[in-house]
């Protein structure tokens, strides 16, 4: 009987435990400025001729993990690597 | 002694149907073109000079649940809504 006590109370004590980390876990971003409600960025075709011109290419990040976002630093390749997941960067060249 | 083994099973059972999901848990993209090593888009400027003189802005997806992916939808609305998360585009505009 305590053992199955014991049970009980380890799985619903992991249960209560799990709600609170079931949101978090369908999170797209998890950790890039979690304040903010919503995190949009808004460029012009101006700002977006001058960076390319200037860079003759940039990549905006898609998988928030980059450290430089909202631009690509390459990050997506260790999570695609590390979770089996497929995502990567929009780019925009000359 | 049988409930004690019915548990022991019913939690052995869910152990290992939970490994399988604990890296797609971690997926930023869980559900578009999973059959594809990686998603990347790219643009010259042209493009989207073209697409910015046509639509006077452009948004793209960066929360993966846009069903019109690489573009956005307003999905990242629900996701945001429903998860708590605080994701949005990268809008492109005049
Ligand atoms: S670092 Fe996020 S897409 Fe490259
Ligand atoms: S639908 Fe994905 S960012 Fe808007």
């Amino acid at each position: 009987l305590l053992s199955v006590l014991a049970l009980f109370s380890y799985i619903l004590f992991r249960e209560i435990n799990n709600l609170g980390k079931k949101k978090q876990v369908s999170w797209v971003n998890k950790s890039l400025m979690k304040n903010k409600p919503k995190i949009a960025d808004i460029y012009t075709k101006e700002d977006i001729s001058k960076i390319i011109d200037k860079e003759k290419k940039v990549a905006y990040c898609r998988c928030w993990k980059s450290q430089s976002f909202p631009f690509c630093d390459g990050s997506h390749t260790f999570h695609n690597t590390v979770t089996g997941d497929n995502v990567g960067p929009l780019v925009l060249r000359e």
